[in-house]
């Protein structure tokens, strides 16, 4: 498997994009609206939001995925179409009927997604000229895929897009992907638009059960502020434009996983960077732990510890704080088995602090914190970034 | 029942404190140490952290309470004496042989209690010294209660006392206490010591049961970053010197449960009114949930919700992010029966913004936040308070 530089969601073929300014974000001149199109009747699948409040752009998709005729996937950032009750609905539906105009194609083939405000309806005159002209200006080059990431930005401040190649029995498949965070970020999705591209041929069932596998490990298991928003989407496209088949226990199997994760982890790995107001990665791993279920409560504890990140603003190796978080995580810990590494440096070993000078690697892109908890074998591992005074001030600022 | 002006955990006849530096503190001149003596035998129970990384005092005291002849409770700030091994073992068991030496009792019936930084063995030397000249100045002033709730705090700004009488059967008796707060606080206690004192005779498991039960609705309702840290600790003690007995079920009950919830209630707000940083507090009422469990999750969830604290730091009425909170609290809730009023304002009615301007409620010094969801008879409340660039300060700065 190789990464593809500047790969994009353009980087498997048969999809093309287009992205327009319809004046839903403030600032002028960006882009806010997306397209994303199928050359043909495509496989998709996807996951989302957990929260009770699902966005009506959610609720459609849910309704209408897996398929194995997608044609197209309309995004707008700056209004999240949420709480918008059966206006909001209508106005999906009016969405989807508009691209399945363009496209040619049932409403049911287009899935919707959105991403900003909450509780306003979507100001629907600009969103379909935004969408007329995205569809005027669909392509497949560099600049597409560039322009459609910056259009689906909110308060993210760099584009996120991922690509690898890989192969199977000698025959090329790729998989790409773009995705917007920022904040509301937290295990379960949260703020969260990625959409995923692949020229490989995969089933929509079967490519929901690898995507449900792939989120498990990526962006199920970052957090930015512990928010999980009302709009999360990861859609799925599986074109087969590669001629590569891929079945979950089929050959071709691993490879795809391996390919999928890789998209999956970058892009999660670009949101956490990006949190809002976020100058460091946090890592937490656990081992040790008495199942990865108990791994994962002892990592999002640690990485979601206010004390911590604060900690981690201020270089500070402050081991007081994660011990403490690991103490009420829930999970079954225990003091004289637990040992802590940040980076290199073992600052609490068999629950006695060892005295270590710990401040080199707290100054580090990625804080990375590891820790053992002495009981079994279980793993995990969650990412998640510093908090800072510009994570409150962009948050107490943010306009309704 | 009134509450006294001023009072302290001096109010209850029986109780004498004393105070003074050990030289814990950074601050120079400011108390670290303090001391409260029982004049007899007294009655004592607690409740402590549930922090599997239980600090040594903590487990010092779980062992000994509830006691029928509690005589003494000491108290540091500046040391938490947690996760410092059989060390820390050992100097929690000195100090209860020094304090049992000047009072004259076995030092099993001394409560210690340590706030403070973690991981650092106890400097025993300045604790004695501290403890020992504590004894010296011990009084029932009220300059000595003052001495005393200054000599807890940590990053706390100001002291925290309440107090209140009452009376049954023409008999008067009271409950005065005094606590710390500011980080670390999240339901199930925090950074936070509470002592609490009576002069009503409660048996020692009676007086357990009662402050079990008032803290399920006072300082396990509070949350200022949601940390739960490895020293919390509540301690009450009943002297009897009012000649009031006050048996769970027997005459006199209900006018304690009263007076104990007025007095731990005020302490908890007092405790997140001054949580770091903060400039407001904010309290969140859930009605109409399945249960009182239900009701809690969803109040718990918008309370901690950073989105939600950023946004009453600028004064933001941004219902968005309340009902985002309440979808993702994990409790039963629909959007169509779902109603949130900041302060007198109905933002969202049924599952639909009302479009009514409630800036000027954002405004006050405690932000009330009232959800209805439509469901059942659940009832609860969480006071939390706002999220500032002066938290991210203080805990990014705070020395290790």
């Amino acid at each position: 498997m190789d990464i593809i530089p500047d790969g994009s969601i353009l980087s498997a073929a048969g999809f093309a994009v287009g992205a327009a300014r319809g004046g839903l974000k403030k600032a002028a001149g960006e882009p806010d609206v997306a397209l994303v199109v199928c050359d043909a009747p495509t496989s998709g699948a996807g996951l989302f939001t957990v929260n009770r409040f699902a966005a009506a752009p959610v609720q459609w998709c849910r309704r209408h995925l897996p398929s194995p005729r997608v044609r197209a996937v309309a995004v707008n950032s700056g209004n999240a179409n949420a709480c918008t009750g059966e206006q909001g609905d209508r106005d999906v539906q009016r969405t989807a009927e508009l691209i399945a105009d363009l496209v040619g194609c049932a409403p049911e083939d287009v899935c919707v997604a959105s991403t900003g405000i909450i509780g306003h309806p979507l100001p629907m005159d600009k969103i379909e000229a935004g969408l007329r002209e995205s569809h005027l200006r669909i392509g497949t080059g560099e600049a597409h895929a560039r322009a459609a990431e910056r259009a689906i930005m909110t308060t993210d401040t760099r584009p996120k897009a991922a690509a690898v190649r890989s192969a199977v029995d000698g025959r090329t498949f790729h998989v790409g992907g773009m995705a917007k965070g920022s904040g509301m970020i937290a295990p379960n999705m949260a703020t969260m638009l990625a959409f995923v591209t692949t020229d490989a041929l995969v089933a929509p069932g079967d490519l929901r059960e690898f995507l449900r596998e792939a989120a498990g490990q990526t962006f199920n298991r970052i957090t930015v502020d512990g928010d999980s928003s009302t709009n999360d989407s990861v859609i799925a496209l599986a074109g087969g434009r590669s001629g590569v088949n891929v079945t979950p226990d089929g050959p071709g199997a691993a490879e795809f996983r391996q390919a999928l994760l890789a998209v999956m982890d970058s892009l999660a790995l670009q949101i956490v960077r990006d949190g809002e107001g976020a100058t460091k990665v946090i890592e937490v791993i656990v081992e040790g732990a008495a199942d990865a279920d108990s791994a994962h409560r002892v990592a999002r504890a640690v990485a979601e510890s206010q004390l911590v990140k604060c900690a981690v603003y201020g270089c500070d190796p402050n081991w007081g704080r994660i011990v403490c978080a690991i103490g009420y995580s829930g999970a079954a810990v225990q003091p004289h088995t637990t040992t802590v590494h940040i980076g290199p440096v073992c600052v609490f070993h068999n629950g006695m602090p060892t005295g270590a000078d710990a401040r080199a690697p707290m100054h580090a892109d990625t804080v990375a914190v590891r820790i053992n908890l002495g009981i079994g074998f279980g793993r995990g591992r969650v990412r998640s970034c510093d908090l800072t005074r510009e994570y409150v001030r962009i948050n107490a600022e943010y306009p309704t």
